[in-house]
């Protein structure tokens, strides 16, 4: 990071406190131009990085959502081991049940949808349902200051992309809204799609299965490659499933950056700390394998000025931001 | 397609003749301004569509030329029955092995390869070795009416993807290049990755294996949904293997255009017929399948003023054109 052409200025990202970290973000966008266009590649995970993963991930309370719209008109789907577990709130139920069996459930939730109604049902809920505790929708429990970072690697002539554990096609719906990405700039967990003929045309529903495996730990390296095709230089994670993906984008032999976004907020957001528990490094804190590896480490209380994008009235904004096209 | 706000220009076309094809290319890209910005999504086949595919498949010919170049060195890669037969040209023998058998066994030519290495030797290959029979090198052997359509599609706001039944990262190593579509807008037949760890840090490598199925009929709209997450309202294509595709733009509510490219052109590229095998049109003309479905049906011969770019020393071009970037 020595060839600083331009002096990137703060003012890009007016959400950083000025600190070590904002210094080098700033130095690594300078240095960042002596890479070719084509190099310049970010990647950005999602729960934890870009929008809030607590109390529950966003995808579980859509899919809670839907589970108890739909148990309204056929009380039927609380005989089913998983449903009832999930409208009972039964947390020894659910833990018997285990996570996987309990998420291909709630899949199934959605089968038989076209892309354009998942698309539509997401968008809704992540735009107009309240979050249990921030006070705010969930579309809008989105971090400003990595919202601001998005922008300013572009500005610096990045491609960005998300690199989610969640599902792509929920997090498709809201992108290019939130994050200024497409669709097709979107990498995660994805739900296969059914081929069929309907009205002598070709059409797509949703089933009820994954395909391949979950999106996270080194799968988000070969999904990078697989889906992307580049190799990223700037990765930004929270967690033990980012740590690949952040590993990966720091071999490159160039200006290189991995960012940890350590959640340490309880008063703005949320105190909880994530560990690794891969081969590598067993059960340690995330962040001391960060620091270890030289990754710079976001203190979401010390390094941002705010958290989230001014609700309507608050003195920096006078309603929610307008949605990006 | 009703609502032509504007008037596109034939100067945007320059290689297609005044004609009834040339006007309706025309009067879709006006009538595609009624279409919000995120729904203009456009998806070409590669090849026969993008460029040649005669006397063979680009990407066999590559291998080809790796499995010579592998045989200098190891001559015992002849005692392989599908490299014995290929590099004998015994075509007895390789009508017997089938297709997918030596396709496979040539991928596994490039097997251990890291991405960089796989992408630099293509674009290698495509940018330097001459066609067969065409005067120029491969990477030219591409249609210079199809350059300027994927040009103005994008002057009106479209995003370009490829989606080709031939090897994705073949096809990535020059699309930005040749068409202006980056790696992560190309969209093929994927051989998978290996996740591995080299000298502390993550490594991939090329295995010989297929993911999935070919890209091929039905399995092209279905990676348009998972790859790219957005339906397309123009796809161009060639063959059988591109009928669903178009089909699936067709069918949507606005103004939408299939494109089918008929290669009728002995004397300035080559003249062959592609018929479709789908249980839909059991072994018809594909090109009568397309004018029954109402797809704007290219003639080479008839529409195409030029069909490649300039050689240098062409009246039209000092030099071949300057790579994209």
């Amino acid at each position: 990071m020595s060839t600083a052409y331009t002096e990137p200025s703060r003012s890009l990202l007016p959400s950083w406190r000025p600190s070590g970290v904002l210094d080098e973000l700033l130095a690594f966008l300078a240095a960042s131009e002596s890479l070719p266009p084509s190099e310049r590649v970010a990647v950005f995970d999602n729960d934890g990085t870009l929008w809030a993963e607590k109390p529950a991930y966003f995808q579980l309370e859509f899919f809670l959502h839907e589970l108890r719209k739909a148990a309204v008109t056929d009380p039927a789907l609380a005989g089913r081991a998983e449903y009832g577990a999930l409208l009972r709130q039964d947390h020894a139920a659910l833990a018997d049940l285990g996570l996987l069996r309990i998420a291909l459930a709630l899949a199934e939730l959605c089968a038989g949808l076209t892309p354009e109604e998942f698309a539509a049902r997401s968008a809704r809920f992540l735009l107009e349902e309240q979050h249990p505790t921030l006070g705010r929708p969930f579309a809008q429990a989105i971090y400003q200051p990595m919202l601001e970072l998005l922008d300013a690697l572009r500005a610096y002539g990045f491609a960005t992309f998300v690199v989610t554990g969640g599902g792509t096609e929920f997090v498709r719906a809201v992108s290019q809204q939130l994050y200024g990405v497409p669709p097709e700039g979107v990498v995660g967990t994805l739900i296969e799609y059914e081929y069929l003929r309907h009205a002598g045309a070709p059409a797509l529903r949703r089933t009820g299965r994954i395909s391949g495996d979950g999106n996270e730990g080194p799968a988000k390296v070969l999904s990078i490659q697989q889906h992307l095709g580049r190799r990223p230089v700037f990765a930004a994670g929270n967690s033990a499933g980012d740590l690949e993906m952040i590993e990966w984008a720091l071999a490159t032999p160039g200006p290189a950056l991995g960012l940890l976004i350590v959640h340490d907020d309880a008063e703005r957001e949320f105190a909880y700390e994530s560990k690794a528990a891969t081969a590598q490094a067993s059960t340690q804190p995330i962040v001391d394998v960060g620091r270890r590896q030289g990754w710079t480490v976001v203190s979401m209380r010390e390094h941002w000025s705010s958290v989230f994008p001014p609700r309507p009235g608050e003195p920096s904004g006078a309603g929610w931001p307008a949605p990006r096209t």
